[in-house]
């Protein structure tokens, strides 16, 4: 889908998590396109999102340091707000079971008064929240589609899966807009590769444009679906502007598929350095380990009309080119 | 099975909501089996619960009126327990949405701290959880088997549906058994007959026996599956005693079907006065109703090796005795 600057010129748009790799990618976008922005984040510590992020357009977003727990603040924001975005979360999987109230409060309360707020001051808002591929856990076939069983394997996915259920349910209950976006492995500029808690790609990227080491646990065969964060932002613009897409569940991936160690050979190419090692399975990680998952898209392409995904090659490019000119601590 | 007295004979349990109608019954069958037998309660207003249900055995079991949310007091009382069955909740799925923070507090944040419990304290526990038919909102085809997806209508079927995976997860990742069963519509003794809110059944026989008049929405052509108290608590025995059990679904039903108006059909000739009279459906009500909800229950009987269940006639005749000695208001 090309999607229409009309649809958001002079809109106001409401993005939670707005900080971070996605919600600020959507917000340079959407101040592109002519909308009003508004940004919600609450800096959670190692959660990923900084003002660093907005950089070029801080003079043109309103940024709100707030938690979306805080349900006073979450009806002022909301009114009046034509999109939201919500993509406020705790971002990491492996630590949702050390602190499972936090991950609780901000995965659930959080979205439940997100939509609180949209049922009690402004129904008509469409909202777009950012779910993840991990509610799927290990699937027994693949591709998978939107009608496998979830089966998360984490605090994080069952969280998310809760999540997506809220917002079901405030489109059945009362018809709020909302579209879920189950996403897969997003890479791509702004995502934050302080460490390798955040997103895979990034992370092998900047370790081989320092010339330094990729360890792999096993032999790296396991397949992920990876998706640039332009085709990304994509998929959330065109969720929030489709019609149809309301109370649906969506696969945002490319449909393309790399073993990890593929991956990794593909950002040493890119950055003209690095290597690879192999490194023995830790038990606690292969626990948490999906194995192979390979995404049907074919619900996104056809209902959102997406266009062809930017490839592996071309994304870590643009990726290895921002992060060129911008610092690695980002 | 018949439920040797062997496996709960000097045992400690522990039953959360024990003051309400399934755990009061669980309560007494393991008096008489010998168990020692701790009850957690907090008493919610409207939530059914009554000391009244423990009358006979009031000086045999220790109760402890406390919040499942509380977790120091959860670790204090999950240390040293054989086998603990969880049901405290909040049991109406109508009002669910009225107050959607609290039932996110009890039904997700009070089983994580009992399961956080056991992981610290009591990791070889276990644990039974009362989950609902209600998880599987309307589905396409019948009868339902623990392998169709989920699709609840309600917050409280999400909520369910979320402490349901926390269950299994604290199975897979820690190895503490936990059994959940999925009950469709209970009745028979300490039900709570006060108002509709608690079990249709108990409410059409309150009202009969009162040679009231019973009225149902539409036709009441609706089918459900009823299963007597005795029989509910020889299944939650089991799935504590069972091995196989531990990380399992089961549907807790009778596998007896009736269509409302056949159970109010049936509540008038066991009291022997009474009428119906059909009404129009509310508005509010329709979208919460499931239709015909028709369970397999082969799982359970194979796995938990269930005897007969009690027929419907039978069943209510009990019920009807046990409100002959006691006040309705119990």
């Amino acid at each position: 889908m090309v999607i229409d600057a009309a649809a958001f010129g002079e809109r106001r748009v409401l993005i939670t998590g707005g900080l971070g790799f996605i919600g600020s990618s959507i917000a340079h976008r959407l101040v592109a396109l002519g909308a009003q922005v508004s940004l919600l984040d609450v800096l959670l510590a190692n959660n990923g999102g900084t003002p660093l992020n907005i950089r070029g357009i801080e003079d043109k977003v309103g940024v709100f340091y707030g938690d979306i727990r805080d349900r006073d603040l979450l009806r002022r924001l909301v009114a009046g707000q034509d999109f939201i975005f919500n993509l406020a979360g705790q971002v990491n999987y492996r630590e949702s079971l050390a602190n499972p109230f936090l991950d609780l409060d901000i995965s659930c309360a959080g979205h439940l008064s997100l939509l609180e707020a949209c049922r009690s001051v402004n129904s008509g808002a469409r909202v777009v929240f950012a779910s993840s591929r991990l509610v799927y856990g290990r699937q027994p076939s693949a591709p998978v589609s939107e009608t496998a069983s979830p089966d998360p394997l984490t605090l994080y996915g069952i969280h998310k899966l809760t999540a997506e259920r809220y917002h079901q349910l405030y489109w059945r209950s009362f018809g709020i807009h909302t579209a879920v976006l189950r996403i897969t492995n997003p890479y791509g500029p702004r995502q934050n590769v302080q460490n390798g808690r955040y997103g895979i790609v990034n992370w092998f990227l900047r370790l081989a444009m320092e010339g330094g080491v990729i360890r792999i646990y096993g032999d790296g065969g396991q397949k992920r679906d990876v998706i640039f964060i332009d085709d990304l932002v994509d998929a959330f613009l065109a969720a929030a502007t489709t019609p149809a897409a309301a109370g649906q569940i969506f696969n945002a991936g490319s449909g393309q598929t790399a073993a990890l160690r593929e991956i990794a050979a593909a950002a040493i190419a890119t950055a003209g350095k690095g290597r690879i090692e192999h490194v023995e399975w830790p038990a606690a990680e292969q626990q948490m380990e999906t194995g192979d998952f390979i995404v049907d898209i074919t619900k996104a392409r056809r209902l959102l009309r997406l266009g062809p995904a930017t490839t592996l090659a071309e994304g870590l490019r643009k990726t290895r080119c921002f992060y060129e000119d911008h610092a690695m601590g980002h």
